[in-house]
């Protein structure tokens, strides 16, 4: 062999530029139709593994045809979060700007785990978050000492449900340092019933006994809100049978109704009996860049890590959550292991550096700091927070009309962009049942239409239907006519 | 309000295409000149936090200016991990077509955590796992039955460290259904002392005591490679003190040496105590596509799942990891919880599809299966082949240049890409001490120099560089630049 096999050439910067450019077309395109698609699809399964060949092409083909394909076979059977008739879920919206942060990162393609790994890397990420914990108001104790900060820091995960398994590893060792191994069968996770399963989930996966995770009820009287005194209720009862309260996760915007738990007087029980307080604030983070959302995360200083996710409603595409922690230190005592091969043989004497692998569950990870840095300077705080009245807006107006039709009723209060309502119950109908089927109908109806998507969440015991503005692209005439489907399909579905 | 307050527009179609042309011709003049810079950053701690303002901007700003900056600020300080000088680590390799997978997945954004949230998406990861199984020669076990296969299945995740958390809780669970929870505090995992340590992190995480965890040590005598015989010693031991084997990791290509641990005899250890074996092939799974490796990989019948990195050395942008299980329902029994808003309220009745969330940790996920679709369209399994054997032919010349040259000896066989050499021990140095350091010095020196990257690790008590091909751009010239600079270095630093 003189110059090795022949090469695929696969970064050439013509070809590179050239076929990226094709693709960028292709989008650009895709985002011009995309209110044309039905927004959920309608795909049924094994459709596409029919047209597509039992194995891998053995000889590789023009983009062009690729593109084709993608456009033809793919496009149809995705639910289209980029749509501004998305209403479903939370956001995840994408940008512009996002997308050439993504594109950066792609391209450059470093893996940054540890400093050295690459340097301003790193460094970028520590920057991006201490401007976030600022942007949002939060306390100065979650900046690094760099930022200002009284020693912590922060560090971007791809999903809060990474960032909860890091602090509850945290919390976890934190506790069992005091307790001896088997102490892991005492601890003990609370959580609201309206948190993320991510919590219930994240336990499970750090070997929390199941029957010690806590769901406390939440209710209409707190606007399903966790109340401190429940808590403290709760971790009494597990005090006298001898088990040891490890965790309590506050939320800052509820997935199913938007709901906000008390922040400062969770803290404060927390405190009281050492647990560990997280607030997630995966959704409503990005409102906190506007000082009227402030007071929601008033007493996070008595908070042991925070989480917010860009990916959803701050113009981030996939995939972006920031976690900030008081004490990195408890977070790299649970995840730090190091190999030979990781250390910086330049380097024998510690200097003071992060290395992000010991923040996180992998070691491996993506520059999505770049990312976060091309969206605040495309943007800016005060286009960000445009962003955001916007959708806030709209979602003001859409509550206002489903109050004015009498059919319908707002099933929890607004806080953010987030709608929950429901067709009233009447008094010709028999009982919950019948309400709940027929608001079940009713979304049906307006999904089945294609021309809007929106899910349902369960609360009190009762079927409700949430409109979730955040689309980037969703206007007002989008909720406007969202709103008129929805009194269209509830004209014909109910009883005369 | 009557439209809310100014949109940003951030997806107006003309913006994005120009703006996103703007990244693409960057990005394709880094590609340019990324052989220009030093490829391992010698920027200084704090030296980014210096020259950026403490907050985020309050108002946006062209996206031209941000390029600038990145180009001046940022590329210098990164490890350049596309330079065709890289040879450390393992490789991250970019191609123009797994960049093309990361437009779309980013572009497109949706996310396919249930089937429902974007039916097709979840199809195409399915089907894509099948023909990367089929494309390595993995038993059939690991297909979808769709695909022909037993049941078994796979999913894509962002990294080893997941997959790896994702089994040992599949296998913990499956383990404590038959022994109450308690019995987590006698459940033992087994890794060779070459393991990634991915694994000594993840049994951490998921709450195995950190005393249960066996680390068998490797020798020359077996190239580094786990025998069953030391597992079956270590498996008895553990019987005898009354605790209970779960795990067992085989490696095929370790991190270290590229060591391959025997996955059939191996299997047959885990089959005989009942424990979970997992197979690694993070790095050397691409190799797999070559018939020629695929001896490697037999007997992987007897695994329970298998993992490997398509962003490693597969010509597929980070993040993608594949993981196959043979029993989904192990894994799911583990991952699954679910909530009302992630029910399909259109389909009442269950019907057989994938919900990916209950294959991973987190419940958000990114469309990463349109970049495995595209790389493997646009290069075809032969390019891919080639690709491959280009960089195991470069590596063989190395290892040869090494051998002829007699102040260099080669530590462990090469199996891959990765080359494991040092200067050889003379009797003029006193001790190993001595003959580790003038290879710290040599390494030192050579990524000093700025024209290659290599780190290092320690087998058997010996420093040793590790030289790993596997950048996308690397050709023979650069692979003969490295020899010369390390002969150059070792003449420079060798004692007279």
């Amino acid at each position: 062999m003189k110059n090795g096999s022949p090469s695929l050439n696969a970064l050439d910067p013509d070809t590179f530029a050239g076929e990226s450019r094709a693709v960028i077309d292709f989008l650009a395109g895709y985002y011009r139709d995309v209110d044309k698609y039905p927004v959920q699809s309608e795909a049924e399964p094994g459709s596409l593994r029919r047209l597509l060949p039992d194995t891998a092409p053995e000889h590789g083909e023009p983009v062009d045809g690729i593109l084709e394909d993608v456009g033809q076979h793919i496009l149809p059977g995705l639910t289209h979060f980029q749509s501004p008739n998305f209403f479903a879920y939370y956001p995840a919206n994408a940008s512009t700007a996002g997308f050439a942060g993504e594109m950066l990162c792609a391209g450059l393609n470093v893996a940054p785990f540890t400093w050295a790994a690459s340097p301003l890397a790193t460094e970028l990420e520590c920057v991006m978050l201490d401007w976030m914990c600022k942007l949002m108001c939060l306390p100065d104790r979650f900046l690094f000492s760099g930022g200002g900060g009284g020693g912590g820091g922060g560090v971007l995960h791809g999903s809060t449900c990474e960032a909860v398994i890091c602090t509850l590893a945290a919390a976890r060792d934190r506790a069992l340092s005091k307790l001896t191994h088997e102490g892991i069968l005492k601890l003990v996770v609370y959580a609201s019933d309206q948190s993320h399963t991510t919590f219930q989930k994240g336990a499970r996966i750090v070997g929390i006994p199941p029957s010690n995770f806590r769901i406390i009820p939440t209710s209409a009287s707190s606007s399903y809100g966790l109340t401190a005194e429940s808590v403290r209720h709760a971790v009494e009862a597990d005090l006298a049978s001898g088990l040891v309260p490890l965790y309590l996760c506050a939320t800052v915007g509820t997935t199913g109704v938007g709901a906000v738990d008390p922040v400062g007087e969770l803290g404060e029980v927390a405190r009281r009996y050492g647990m560990w307080l997280h607030v997630d604030a995966a959704y409503a983070g990005s409102a906190l860049i506007c000082p009227e959302f402030q007071g929601y995360i008033h007493g996070a200083e008595l908070a042991d890590s925070v989480s917010m996710n860009p990916h959803k409603w701050f113009l981030t595409n996939m995939d972006c959550c920031c976690l900030w922690v008081a004490s990195p230190a408890q977070l790299t005592s649970a995840l730090s292991i190091t190999s030979e091969y990781l250390t910086d043989v330049s380097c024998q004497e510690t200097v003071d550096v992060v290395d992000y692998k010991d923040w996180q569950i992998a070691l491996g990870r993506r520059f999505r700091a770049i990312k976060l840095w091309v969206v605040l300077r495309r943007y800016g705080a005060a286009g960000l927070r445009a962003h955001i009245r916007r959708h806030v807006e709209m979602a003001k107006w859409f509550e206002q009309a489903v109050k004015a039709d009498e059919r319908f009723e707002v099933v929890a209060p607004r806080r953010f962009s987030l709608v929950c309502f429901r067709l009233r119950p009447r008094p010709r109908y028999e009982g919950d049942h019948a309400v709940d089927a027929l608001n079940r109908k009713l979304l049906n109806a307006v999904n089945a239409s294609g021309r809007a998507f929106m899910v349902h969440t369960v609360v009190d015991n009762k079927f409700v239907i949430r409109l979730a503005i955040g689309a980037t692209m969703t206007q007002m005439r989008h909720v406007r006519n969202a709103f008129h489907l929805i009194q269209e399909k509830a004209t014909q579905i109910l009883p005369p």
